[in-house]
């Protein structure tokens, strides 16, 4: 159950061990960390990874906070590779933004599977590696722990119930197709940017494997040169269809007078960020993002960035810049309530060309197999310049209201506090519920990150991720902030996590916003309900709990609380504070129905649907 | 989505709502805690359980370890009833332990899947409701939040990846059916001792359903009035199969020179404590119980009790007194490796019968549909009393070593110390890992009850365990001490749950076992592997981080630390710390590779089973 590690004397010439193999398709694909929990079916497999110098364990709490990490980890590395994609992404539209994390049989892997599914719905690529019993005890149908116990022990039920949550999964159960099994996964993660599902047994951790396929990167591409029945080749094919798809957007753009570009969830997961500000410098009209599509390109509006559209939630001045258009090329959109204001837009079907990761829409026409990987560079090249748009279009801000330092705390305030305080190349790691809608108007500084659920939407995601964002800005050797904005009963789900970010000295900017309970549900329904209500924390005492490791240089932590807006003010402009080179937790205590406009108003439309 | 509640006016004669329908079947079913995680799904659902002052919300910081509450909740609950079953158990054999609990669509049922998974494993019925969104939503059909987002928004996914660990389902989809199929997946768990599965959309909380039904309890009953094809019905025919079982086993009672009963986890689980009562009486023979099998009765040698029995990991006085019958009678046996001390006990099939829920194995023989609740009182009447057995048989104690209170904590000292600390009554509830093989050989004090989890055996279970544990306990209006014993890598998955705990004013004495990481996982590989270290956490601060209530008359709660045998002496035999009227938290620091015996035998074992 627990081999041993062998001799590498025992492997033939261009063999190498199954469990490297996997490290070093990983390694290669730029996995620097791997996320987990060890159980004892992991740990043969943990004992490879804890000798390998290339890549680091990184032992969460538990498991589900594990997901998260990866999840944040695989976002910001996405965010680096649309501002600077390597060679392989740029030609082949490969995501890179990858992340990989080891649960064991049963136990560990239903305890991320939360995790999993919101890395499936929001599309980020996962390969979750799941240490299980050797291929002799499934064999035997043997009532393990960690089994469901039924009389011929089934071992398949872990993996059917992982299957629809992630793209591709593998079950090795011999050293002879391992090899060929893990490419295979890994390449459809990086395709569809979504997780995939490995499970590796005990018994093969050191089994044979041949090395050679190592030797060829894993790109991923379709079969361009596959003979078509018409005699032509798929890349013939393709080329004349995207040149026909050309000239139909063409002829669209000719008309327009108005045209807008709409940035959305899968441009930013399939590093199109290049892409899109090749096409935006092109034709230098005015861009906008969703809430999905946040900080893929720099938020500013001097390259024409007109703000964050979310139709109905939208700030108004942004809704009608956007909806006054009569041609909207959406790159990557994610059609979700959340991401669309209810499904609000009034753009019409017929002035919208949407381009995705595998097909491309204009107006009412689908044009399967055009990606915008094809599509943007072509468009970039031939569509006009509308030199009639003004290029830097006033952004509406958020002022900052009138007030005295005594003022009990409100989000109007802390809100252009926050975007007074937020600087170039911060990760921003926003919660679900008031942190990201407070954050919605807020244009974020240059080389900023944004990291938030909008899809999925799972409350407790922000704290998992901020580790993981954490180690993907400490792996790419330049200093970045890490600000993460979590409510009080968010923070509760996942909170040991803050002490595996002490664990590994790292140094984030923790903002609790404190009201007491889920304020989110309140003004959805049961404002004084009980049941929205929460255990009480003195948060002062968290961090004290954690204890850094012995010989560990990092600074202590530094808690702080306002609940005035005066108080707020002086840590937020404190320069202790800004530099952010300690785990600091500021604790904003806010009313128990406060909150950001727009979630008033996601209240009311909601209130609206439902009585429709 | 989020439906207003209508007047009672708008129900017919007879009716109800469906919501409230839910709550008044399992208000029949003893459920008088409801655990959860309100979500935007379950907020209209929220409200009439809030209504309902016989039912009480018990919000948890998490979904997990909602999950592990509801299980604690429902196995003290089983336990009592195992002393003291009420008419309907003893008659028909129906589990009275029930547990139900409430998550939101995706998020949150999937984040409990673990803990579901795992009282599925052990035999532990919980109604899993998930408040998810509206019919008209669903056939929509649209991309919501909590979805894959998959375009074609796919909304079985979460429903199927369910199925196969819980015993029934139900997915409501009008109000037609809807209180049918409620009782279907009650009954179904019931019956079958496992969880069942109930999707409750928005759109259908206040559906008007047929309240006639509520008029007839649920008790679960085979069709025993059935008419077989042979003209019999099924109760005549089970009769007769039952005299011939029982005559079957009569034979082999009245050669046997030394029977024994041993008692597992299906008997526990399915009430039939009292049935083995009145068997070990009739019969006055020895008794052991299996883990599983722990406290379904005194462990009481003056009852004939001998101690626990696991195979090789048993005291080697326990296992010679077992392996030297001719005749084992095992009642709900669960034959999982941690359970039987890997599969090694040396009594021979052709000496054990071995009596389920379903069905009854005689040597080599099984007979379908005796259960243990018909045979049980039938061998109480006929087996002869077996008077040459000593009725009081020297159960082996580990005594305590003889030391100095300077002595550093090791295991050997601990555990006969816990022996002396625990008195009658208490709950006890053991972390899988050190505290559980510690607690192996302690018999516990009469009237005591063991939570633990054997077969599943997932960390972090423990935590959420013992809020559900305390409920149970508070409800039946007696004052029980529960005492948790549980690792720093354990705790720490599940922490936040320490919270809830002194939320509702609760009173537990955890123990906390401190060597700085996985200490198990090291006797198996890796004893000194950094991934088998945790971060370091200075539990001090742990209790003062939470925040009683305002108005909380309970009493603050406390903390202790012992690193010497003195130390620990002196806090165990405290009176105000025995009077447990305070949450309190007792840290033992213990060596990194200590452990009990029973643990060294394991990773001895595997390490035999691995080189085999």
């Amino acid at each position: 159950m627990y081999a041993r590690a062998p001799s590498a004397d025992n492997l033939a010439s261009g063999q190498t061990f199954l469990a490297q193999y996997i490290l070093d398709r990983l390694v290669q694909l730029g996995v620097k960390q791997l996320f987990g929990v060890p159980g004892d079916f992991t740990l043969s497999f943990n004992d490879v990874i804890e000798q390998d110098t290339r890549i680091r364990w990184i032992g969460c709490c538990n498991e589900l906070n594990a997901s998260y990490a990866a999840d944040g980890y695989a976002r910001v590395k996405q965010a680096q590779l649309n501002r600077a994609p390597d060679e392989s992404g740029k030609i082949q539209g490969g995501v890179r933004g990858l992340a990989a994390m080891v649960t064991t049989f049963g136990v560990g892997e239903l305890s991320c599977m939360n995790g999993i599914a919101g890395a499936y719905a929001e599309r980020v690529p996962i390969i979750h590696i799941v240490g299980v019993p050797s291929t002799k005890l499934q064999k035997g149908h043997v009532i393990l722990h960690h089994t469901l116990g039924d009389v011929g022990g089934r071992f398949d039920v872990f993996k059917n119930a992982t299957s629809e949550m992630t793209c591709a999964q593998a079950y090795l159960s011999s050293a002879e197709n391992a090899a060929a099994e893990i490419d295979r996964i890994l390449l459809a993660a990086l395709t569809t940017a979504r997780p995939a599902y490995l499970t590796l047994p005990t018994d093969l951790v050191y089994a044979p494997v041949d090395a050679s396929r190592l030797q060829k990167p894993l790109i991923p591409s379709g079969p361009l040169d596959e003979r078509l029945p018409t005699g032509k080749t798929l890349k013939q094919e393709t080329e004349e269809r995207l040149a026909f798809v050309v000239d139909q957007i063409e002829r669209l753009w000719e008309q327009a007078e108005d045209p807008i570009i709409i940035v959305d969830a899968c441009a930013v997961r399939f590093g199109a960020g290049h892409l899109v500000e090749d096409l935006v410098k092109a034709t230098g009209v005015r861009w906008f993002v969703t809430p999905m599509g946040r900080t893929i390109l720099d938020e500013d509006p001097s390259t024409g960035f007109g703000g964050t559209y979310v139709a109905q939630l939208s700030d108004e001045r942004i809704r009608g810049a956007v909806e006054k258009t009569d041609l909207a090329i959406m790159v990557g959109a994610m059609r979700s309530d959340l991401n669309t204001g209810l499904w609000s837009s009034k753009i019409e079907t017929k002035n919208i060309i949407e381009l995705h990761s595998n097909c491309t829409l204009v107006q009412y026409a689908t044009y399967d197999k055009i990606s915008f990987h094809l599509l943007l560079p072509a468009l970039a090249r031939v569509l006009k310049r509308k030199s009639s748009i003004p290029a830097s279009p006033t952004l509406p801000l958020v002022p900052l209201p009138a007030g005295q330092p005594a003022d009990n705390l409100t989000h109007d305030v802390l809100w252009p506090l926050v975007g007074q305080y937020l600087r170039e190349r911060d990760i921003v790691v926003a919660e679900v519920g008031t942190a990201a809608f407070g954050l919605l108007t807020l244009p974020l500084p240059k080389g900023a990150t944004f990291v938030s659920q909008v899809l999925w939407g799972c409350i407790g995601f922000s704290v998992g991720a901020t580790l993981g964002a954490l180690l993907a800005a400490q792996e790419a050797g330049f200093s970045r902030r890490v600000v993460l904005f979590v409510g009080d009963g968010s923070a509760q789900l996942t909170v040991q996590e803050v002490a595996t970010i002490v664990r590994y000295g790292l140094t984030p900017t923790i903002v609790l916003l404190n009201n007491e309970g889920y304020t989110i549900e309140r003004l959805i329904n049961g404002p004084t309900a009980e049941y929205n209500d929460i255990s009480l924390w003195d948060w002062s005492k968290l961090l004290p709990l954690f204890t850094p490791p012995s010989g560990s240089t990092t600074k202590p932590g530094a808690y702080f609380s306002a609940s005035t807006r005066g108080e707020l003010e002086a840590i937020l402009g404190d320069e202790d504070f800004a530099r952010s080179d300690r785990i600091q937790l500021l604790e904003v205590k806010l009313g128990r129905l406060d909150a950001p406009k727009a979630l008033y108003r996601l209240g009311e439309v909601t209130r609206q649907v439902n009585s429709a």
